[in-house]
């Protein structure tokens, strides 16, 4: 099981930030349906799927395993309808790590922050980059973002 | 692209035939939408996942990796409605191998044979223990099969 939490960024704010280099990120879904979504991600030279489940409060049931990077891109290309690709930085702020990803292609404008705890009810302070959390709003899912791409919302 | 035909098999015949040892499969299916199945399968001690695309003719376009065993038992477990079980007999006929398919549970009674093909008009001799083509019956997918068992058929 795992637990996220996650929030927009303020972008000026973001922008004067020291940020180590990212890692590339590609990934699109076999399946979108929120009872169970299937996500193929090229993540640098690696790849892997990763299987969600429904979410349940801010828990969710995940099973992940590496799969072959030739057949990774094949099932992006041949399997899936939308691909997303974004740059992730990982934040080190009060001994936790945040992850950013800043979309780019049709998410471009969008920037996400994430954060992995151990429990429901687990602490943590909030860097000062950080703005309104989104954790259960299901429109900043990254499937959902695969086919209804940031720049195709009504502001 | 892999090109298969599927027959049925007699069964008496089927009997006094002498076999190799089966393998032994289990099979559940995270997708048995006909455009885009996804199959996980634990053959023996390793695992695999298949994604097939839409039948176009006898062909379709197929995508197989393999995939850790303890992953593909969770994902058995946790994310597949029903599960396939089933022996295969590798059964050599006229330099072709046939596999033969005999399935428990739920579908004890069906026993399927398939043959591969290089070309879709390829020649071959078929074994005196095949009946029928059943090759573009839906009802024989094994990915019907887990939702819609033979014993719940109308015969």
């Amino acid at each position: 099981m795992e637990i996220e939490r996650k929030f927009l960024v303020d972008l000026p704010k973001w922008e004067k930030l020291d940020k180590p280099n990212p890692i590339r990120i590609v990934q699109g879904y076999l399946s979108t349906n929120p009872e169970q979504t299937i996500r193929v991600r090229v993540w640098a030279n690696k790849a892997f799927m990763t299987i969600k489940g429904k979410v349940q409060g801010i828990s969710r049931e995940e099973i992940e395993f590496e799969i072959p990077t030739g057949k990774a891109n094949e099932l992006l290309t041949k399997f899936c309808k939308a691909v997303i690709e974004k740059n992730r930085y990982l934040i080190v702020h009060d001994s936790k790590t945040w992850e950013v990803d800043v979309f780019e292609g049709e998410n471009t404008g969008l920037v996400l922050a994430e954060i992995e705890l151990g429990s429901e009810d687990e602490k943590f302070t909030v860097p000062h980059w950080i703005t309104i959390e989104v954790t259960d709003d299901y429109r900043y899912y990254n499937s959902y973002l695969s086919e209804n791409p940031y720049s195709s919302w009504k502001k």
